[in-house]
């Protein structure tokens, strides 16, 4: 594997540029630490380049992830340039670089997906793609407006789940709203149903709103069922986006795991 | 109201030392926005003191406020000043200086409850608290090794919970199991009932844990029931801990509204 000690490489070079950044559409994206890095074989296979901390090319599991990459494409760094690298301060010695797919909207949507309106926080969107795939969904709909899916706080907070989903970013929703076959559902406070009366579709396009304003009024309008979870509302006033769709996925979840064993 | 424009001031200089701070064990915090502020007011009235831009003080929501605190703890500060103590860039003009609650442990715990093991991540400790605020608890206890719960990164995603709520920090969970008359429940990956088959307690003691080790073994080991929730395994090892709370909450309280129905 080649190894490279100087900052001035053009090769580490280009990596210390797009550390950090926050993932310009179609642009690759560092990949940090074992077990993202992990995902992305699982996932995608190789990636486009891999480099290592020459002093941690031992370690069982990063040796394990050398190993799965072509070894042109691989690069060991001296230990000072491989840290300056990582999204964060305990670097773990492996980076992938990596395009992120940029799958095409489809024509119609008749599965269970997730659309995000203009979600601000970065840990909230990361956390919500991870929630949403461990619900089983495998597709998801950012709006224009929402934090980018593969900058690095996002794929942190993500945990692997940007692998498992199709995700569409800079997706313009209301014009989007004739190819869902599947009705929308959204949470709202005013007008809604609550959440465990009666039962929620097997499928549907879940929308969940910005973390002050809510859900647009235009997709709130086109939503065919709106739904409030029943929170304690003298303690506070509204739950987290996040918590949110915990809550109503995984109560779907419920819902179609117990009519699976009937 | 007094007008302060000089940095050196001496009130100011104790305020700036505060400000941003991680809330040292009885030490007074500094509550930053118009809406914690409100919180505070409506859950423990007035504080020991509060400071306002005096270029807001016309504002309808920082008048109101301004209102609701004797004269004597007002001080009105120039933009500038004011800004230097806020903890995000856009200061919302209001701030109040108060002292945490600390509330006595109890002798028995016969409610429902929530234990956080080792949570680290600020984001995540202040969205357990609004969701535990949410779903109905009143007291929680957080292990040594917790995120401090007064710090402003946990005020600002707590979103007011704190004061609805009986924060114990500092605990040694462990020592503390004895006085629990309710059952204590956590959630794991092994030897785990799924969450969604049988009834749960209508009170018990949650227990989440660490973000990356999960519970301890030893609260593992007293868990009368250990629960999982069934999330899609091949697509995601695991759901975030604030997700994972928000779902194991509502289930119950899903359960208990149910119940209250019959």
């Amino acid at each position: 594997m080649k190894h490279i000690s100087s900052r001035d490489n053009p090769a580490v070079k280009a990596l210390a540029k797009l550390a950090g950044t926050a993932g310009k559409r179609g642009a690759p994206v560092l990949l940090d630490g074992v077990h993202l890095c992990q995902a992305w074989l699982q996932h995608h296979g190789a990636p486009d380049q891999a480099v290592f901390d020459v002093e941690r090319l031992s370690q069982p599991d990063i040796a394990a992830l050398a190993a799965a990459v072509p070894e042109r494409d691989c690069l060991a760094l001296d230990a000072r340039l491989m840290q300056s690298l990582a999204a964060v301060e305990s670097g773990q010695g492996v980076a992938f670089l990596v395009t992120p797919p940029a799958p095409e909207l489809p024509d119609t949507v008749d599965e269970n997906c997730v659309l995000f309106d203009r979600i601000q926080d970065p840990g909230n969107v990361g956390t919500l793609l991870r929630t949403c795939a461990a619900a089983g969904v495998k597709r998801v709909f950012l709006a224009t407006g929402t934090a980018a899916a593969w900058s690095p706080k996002v794929l942190r907070s993500g945990q692997g789940a940007h692998f498992a989903l199709a995700i569409h970013e800079h997706v313009d929703l209301p014009a989007l709203l004739p190819r869902f076959k599947v009705p929308l559902v959204a949470t709202a406070l005013d007008g809604a149903r609550n959440l465990y009366e009666g039962d929620l579709p097997e499928r549907c396009a879940w929308v969940f709103g910005h973390e002050g304003q809510g859900v647009a009024a235009e997709l709130l309008a086109a939503a065919r069922l709106k739904v409030c979870i029943p929170h304690d509302m003298a303690a506070v006033e509204s739950l987290n986006v996040g918590a949110a769709a915990a809550i109503c996925l995984f109560e779907q979840r419920r819902q179609v795991l117990r009519g699976a064993r009937r």
